[in-house]
């Protein structure tokens, strides 16, 4: 029987692996490059932090996240039209797969013996590098970069996990307190409509000069 | 002397450094531009796959693929004008290229204990990736993601090559046929222009109300 | 105390971040956004070229890196307007720390063992290829491969490096002589305009005959 954690990791497998077939099939790509943007959406993040931290990458040790992001693509074919109607339900799948992808980064490179801030940045890749080379691949600006406090949400979560930590938790308690300020931080930032500064230096100017 | 194997990767990699090279002088890259892309298209998909499975690149361990991409550099630069004529010669080079380099990635992922699945991955990944990451240097959406039957000939190859194991037949046999499946499924794919069906979602419509 | 050496690398990195991040503010990027590409510019380089030699990519050692982007970004926000008066100061920077960096690549893979035309490669990666993934990631073809010497810096450098060694002397000498060859081919290359030529093969025509 699956765990709780592979429930969630399930789930957030498949609305990665959703957004990244959607974003796909808005661009027209065929049925395969649908399933290759939406397979690396889902495993990209786990994927550079595992070459980063020079261990095997999950997927390639489990057919299971193969196999999730198959039934994602019938989903799209079957269901796409009644998509739009859910998407408030795959915002919050997508926030789940963010928050557990962040601490599962976060508590894997920590048992790898590295330090915090590392341990920081890997959660933060692993939530939010698989959508980067998803937006790379569809020929667009990355979105994390412009709009949203997405990516920042797993800077936030890995720091309260590290906090969780400094103040004599258990490792479990640190986890689901991570995920949970990593989830409710990006449901306030979009409920909010909170987002960072644009940074406007000199070059908009430039810019402006020579258009 | 070289043997057979030899001399069909010296072609496979000329051909694939060629598409690399004619791209980039469409988009009036200069030379040395046009020879980071070609020599990434040539050794970009094995060069994922290695550290994937965490090996050394091959081209990191023999200069040839280096000789090979100057020599495909010095082919356009002096017969670019009668190129044209040679379309279909390098269309056949291509396909031997993309056939070996699918069954050289499947083998040697099987060699380093993998399962099959994950073999068939690496043995498109050798194929196909080095296109995808020439079409990001060019700044184009991956063709393969979009038209043709390309990383799919390489998933076909890659599940012969497993059927004809489960078979029961010896290796090399194994790749001479994974390797024939690849270059006759994409040669029929072309000719008789058999493509995956476009996936249109519900994105398409959000697209056509935003427009 | 920082060594001469450690000062140089801070300057080369703070510049690269600067890079980064002031192509980022002219498309529009947030803070973060900002702040990412600035760290990719400074670190993609060395990234790439750990992971292809197998060691652990020098950042996630030592959280410099981090703080010398984050002092770039408080730059660029706090001073950005005045930026533009800086150009030369910057352009001067930047070639310290291609110069830097291509040797300390050439180093690092000739000490693993590496032969030599692998390690001009390495030095070439290492002083070029953040600039690629900034390109990438801000959705533009890389400037690399279209204008400039700027890789072809690297690869002089790297020779020189080796023919320094090739003439007996000492891995210091090698590396401050090739350095300079670094420095001085960039700044001649921009002085007098020498850019490498255009390749203008068939395919141009192609796409004229298309349009």
């Amino acid at each position: 029987m699956p765990t709780f954690v592979q429930i969630l990791d399930f789930i957030g497998t498949f609305a990665f692996a959703i957004s990244g077939i959607r974003l796909a099939s808005a661009k027209r790509f065929d049925w395969f490059g649908a399933y290759v943007v939406g397979f690396v959406t889902a495993i990209g993040g786990g994927t550079i932090r595992d070459l980063l931290l020079d261990v095997t990458p999950g997927w390639m040790t489990d057919p299971i996240y193969l196999i999730c992001t198959g039934l994602a693509l019938l989903w799209v074919i079957f269901f796409g039209k009644h998509l739009i109607h859910l998407h408030n339900t795959f915002f919050i799948f997508d926030t789940i797969g963010l928050a557990l992808f962040t601490v599962v980064g976060v508590g894997k490179s920590l048992a790898l013996g590295y330090p915090f801030w590392v341990a920081i940045i890997m959660g933060s890749i692993t939530g939010a590098a698989g959508g980067v080379i998803r937006d790379v691949f569809i020929n667009e600006i990355p979105l994390i970069f412009r709009k949203e406090i997405y990516a920042m949400a797993c800077v936030v979560g890995g720091t309260v996990y590290w906090l969780c930590e400094l103040a004599g938790m258990q490792s479990y308690g640190c986890q689901v307190i991570g995920g949970i300020s990593v989830f409710i931080t990006r449901i306030l930032a979009v409920k909010y409509k909170i987002c960072l500064p644009i940074l406007s230096g000199n070059d908009g100017e430039e810019q402006g000069k020579e258009n």
